[in-house]
């Protein structure tokens, strides 16, 4: 009997013990070696164009890149007062826990920086794979600079997957010598979370034309009410033969101290037809309240909290003034006012930029998602309830040109139980494009977000857009509709050439809604009142949230016919049958992106980096 | 400004790309040195207790050990026959796509042995991770022997995971020569499944005493009858005066040739109340067969298709003979005959080993799981339906002994739907442990099969079965029933000391299956015959599967209240109420067991490593 194997070694002399040993030593010369030579390649600080306060006095300032060729992020964190160091990371919703940080840490003397994870309990742990890389520090007159990458996805389960919308930024400050990293109690910690999209994308800001003018459509010094929900209506009158323009840029004017009061603001502007609009300055659900400011529904502009200054891509600008359109303009703030402040004045309002340098195509925007109506419910205590909004094939068919239209620029709407919003493009039933995707929605932070790219639409195609809710913290059912803490699933899209289609929404059949009331009374032996004359709210409040009646109705919203929503303004529908429309089918759905992991060499061992920073004060 | 960073390298003549060739050559020679480190440690022939033959032929020879401490199956394959290789792996369902492989080539000249797997086309590619270790391979008068080993589980995602319960082995044979491992064409190659449970328990046999007799209870020459389905019923007598033995062992008689038809077989002793029992030879279902047959029910043995001997643990037996039990047995033959062959005749059944000498216990059979009844039945086209049935704490408060029942034995059963079974023991609501588990279970592998750890189950305890099921190539509902087109959800469970306790088992309630046929026809526009005075099966045929009726069945399962049979015999039940019992709530789940991944050094080179096999023929 004969004994065959692999090859014998080349080099007997080495023992098991010497090799392993050997080893890892090469591992860590190669280590050191690579982040010197890291740091050789490290961004200047002009380099980082993206900059957010994290804290609230400004002494944390972030700055980043965005390298989309290396999938990762390039940060600049200034630390204006350094004490004993600092947490900075990434959650799913700024939460402390389950997190994914970078730490910089000192025991007085010896300062170190290294990639940790935080467990469900808060408690900091080093991570097993070192993915914050760092680039250098240095110190300068303003602070110190800490200067680190993070590749988009490292494929560590421990790990936050960068993802493009919004990303949850946390932050926290040592005030005390800190002698490890498992000795840092994180609710002791001075922090605080910041929103930001750092996948920002690689667009540059369109150059404004010479002859740029600018208009503010801002509230009149108005009183805001003591009450949690109001949004005020304000008429403003544009010029006797203001020709047309193009509004090519816009930007939130918000009054001092009331930055968390002001929910959201758009401008809209008043039907052709009516030679005459009455000005008003009041609440917009009084009675009080002229019937004709009803015909004031065309958007014009758009703005919510969180978003910044939005500008028109060179091609197209929003279309105001000139023959057949109205003079009238109707401003509608939304004033959020939970703690039921008394007596704030206000005088927000929205500045639009505008051009008589008209350019090549008029911008429209369109209402995609859900109606806004109690048929479309969540149950309480749900953790990830979904619902989903059509824009159906029959009605592009009919609204959009043949040439379709091209949307440049989305902002996700949803009220406080949000959590989720995509809206994907769909054609002949297979899934094609994600139009815009948030992850990690907040209703604090409503973004109007440019695109990575432009997403061309043709008539027969479906818009779908799917928001994802958290029930949790609720007792009751929470139905569709206007108030804050009813909801919304709206994806406004910027598109361009303007059409006369301003919505395109669905809400489930009624008639199945009553059906599945029916079904409630029938398999639940508990006397409930499901009584059909009183209204859905109530019927929904009725209903005794077990696991069957939750499925049922999650069931139904997949399953039961939809009625539509595709008007021209959000009071007359295009010509056609739209109830009872069956749900458009999917048969192939997009593929999950594959995450990229970071080439060779592979991990780094979890050991933290030492950093020559000096001795650090103790107070 | 100054510049900090790490400390500089204390080695600073090495070159990055130096350091780098260092690194990799390091790896290179310590894997080839763990190769011939482990060959040294590999096992002898005799070290391989378990044995099954890979083909009909006998031609591959699979021999294997588990080492529980290192969580790794050390495996032995003799090829009888060497051609130019051969493949030998694992996959969910005995299926060359999707498989993980491990692949001995040869070109001819050169040999090599690689860990492959094929993708959902079953294309062959190297795997990035080499799992499967070659151990050594050695030449013997009766063929090539390779010896290697694999862990239970890699952590590599391409690779199986070796579990409890049923693993489908795959072989095939490369009979041309091949050039590389990419070359190899899946469809074309002879080869074959082979089921085995590979990890077996780590439990010796224990001894027959002395006074061990056997006895031969087995059908007399019967005709099988020529149609798919038979339960053929067999009456047996004991001698006048036997006394009460323990039987300690049992085994199958199948006649050579009907291998294949015989698909379970039980023993079943009759009521002692009765002083006769008719003798009777036939089909269980015949209207000849006399009324008092149906007190024949309280099971001995039982074996179905792929088991082996049954050996009891020292301390118990089961008892037969004797005071206050019938002479009377019934054996019962399920014949399956899908080919209707005709006059096949048949002397199948079991032999039992018995002794005088009583152990300590009595042991017994209980049955968990689904009453076998239309009420519990699954959708067509379904890739993985659920089902649950619930022994209650109820019950087994009401029939368990203050010290409890040690489960020692399980048999899952189903019919051909059957995909995964599991019995998890829960108490006060939260689930303790597994009591037998299959998560490729197949049911033409139904073994009896030792538990590695013993199970307590103490009165007030709930014992819940889950099935699984595919009926992807039906078109119609499957309801529950005995037929092989109909299904079960079975756990046989083996304990002592014996209770009364037959069955424990639970069915939906009845008049919630009527609210959800009334639930169909009121969604279901289409025009259905629900009609209440159908039966059941009936009813289910009638039912339009789309999500929504599928979706309330499923969630309906989850949710309706239960009957529960707590019965002495199948046809008594203890005394108490049983209708519309609650669901019992799991407030805690068992965590998945995290993968146990192999230690460094890490994952090996994606290279085939070459074997010195001489010149392999070429017909």
């Amino acid at each position: 009997m004969q004994t065959f194997g692999s090859k014998p070694c080349s080099c007997p002399s080495f023992k098991l013990r010497e090799v392993a040993s050997m080893y890892f030593t090469m591992i860590a010369v190669f280590l050191v070696i690579l982040v010197v030579a890291l740091q050789g390649s490290a961004p200047r600080g002009s380099d980082f164009p993206y900059k957010v306060p994290l804290d609230p006095q400004g002494l944390l300032e972030l700055s980043w890149n965005v390298s989309y060729p290396e999938q990762a992020v390039n940060f600049q964190l200034l630390i204006r007062d350094l004490q004993f160091g600092l947490l900075f990371g990434m959650s799913d919703r700024g939460e402390f826990e389950n997190a994914d940080l970078a730490v910089l840490w000192s025991d007085g003397s010896n300062s170190y920086f290294g990639d940790a994870w935080s467990d469900a309990k808060g408690q900091l742990h080093m991570d097993s794979q070192q993915d914050y890389q760092l680039l250098g520090a240095r110190r300068a007159p303003e602070g110190l600079y800490l200067l680190f990458r993070r590749a988009f996805s490292t494929c560590d389960p421990k790990d936050y997957l960068i993802e493009d919308g919004t990303v949850h930024l946390i932050y926290g400050i040592l005030e005390k010598p800190v002698h490890s990293l498992q000795a840092i109690n994180i609710s002791a910690i001075h922090g605080g979370l910041q929103r930001v999209q750092l996948l920002k994308p690689n667009i540059t800001i369109p150059e404004l034309p010479s002859d740029t003018k600018t208009m503010e459509i801002t509230a009149p010094d108005v009183v805001i009410p003591s009450q949690e929900t109001t949004y005020w209506c304000y008429m403003v009158e544009l010029p006797k033969g203001f020709p047309k323009h193009h509004i090519i840029m816009y930007e939130p004017v918000i009054t001092e101290g009331n930055e968390a009061l002001v929910h959201h603001m758009e401008v809209f502007q008043c039907a052709a037809e009516f030679d005459s609009f009455p000005s008003y300055n009041g609440p917009c659900d009084s009675k009080m309240k002229p019937d004709r400011l009803n015909y004031c529904r065309h958007v014009l502009a758009a703005w919510a909290m969180g978003a910044q200054a939005f500008y028109y891509p060179e091609e197209a600008g929003v279309a105001f003034g000139g023959q057949g359109s109205s003079r009238y303009l109707r401003l509608e703030i939304h004033y959020h006012n939970p703690l039921v402040f008394k007596g704030r004045r206000d005088s927000s309002g929205i500045r639009l930029y505008y051009t008589a340098t008209l350019r090549h195509h008029d911008a429209g925007i369109m209402e995609l998602g859900l109606v806004y109506t109690p048929v479309m419910a969540i149950p309480p205590g749900e953790d990830a309830f979904v619902l989903t909004g059509y824009c159906t094939d029959k009605c592009t068919q009919k609204a959009l040109p043949a040439a379709g239209i091209r949307i440049f620029a989305s902002q996700l709407h949803t009220h406080l139980a949000g959590r989720k919003v995509v809206t994907v493009l769909s054609r002949d039933g297979r899934e094609r494009q994600v139009v815009n995707s948030d992850s990690h929605y907040s209703p604090h932070f409503q973004e109007i977000r440019m695109l990575k790219e432009v997403v061309a639409v043709f008539p027969g195609d479906e818009l779908i857009t799917t928001c994802t809710y958290n029930t949790q913290d609720r007792s009751q059912a929470t139905v569709g509709g206007f108030g804050i803490l009813e909801e919304m699933c709206v994806n406004y899209v910027h598109y361009y050439p303007q059409t006369q289609l301003e919505l395109c929404k669905s809400t489930m059949d009624l008639g199945y809604l009553h059906r599945y009331f029916n079904l409630v009374n029938r398999f639940n032996d508990e006397e409930v009142c499901m009584c059909p004359q009183v209204s859905v709210p109530e019927q929904f409040s009725s209903v005794p949230w077990n696991t069957f009646n939750r499925d049922v109705l999650k069931s139904l919203y997949g399953f039961a016919p939809i009625s539509m929503h595709c008007n021209k303004s959000s009071a007359i529908r295009f010509p056609g049958d739209w109830e009872k429309q069956p749900l458009p089918t999917i048969t192939e759905r997009l593929q999950e992106p594959v995450p990229h992991c970071p080439p060779a060499p592979g991990p780094q061992p979890a050991a933290p980096i030492p950093l020559n920073l000096g001795q650090l004060r103790r107070d």
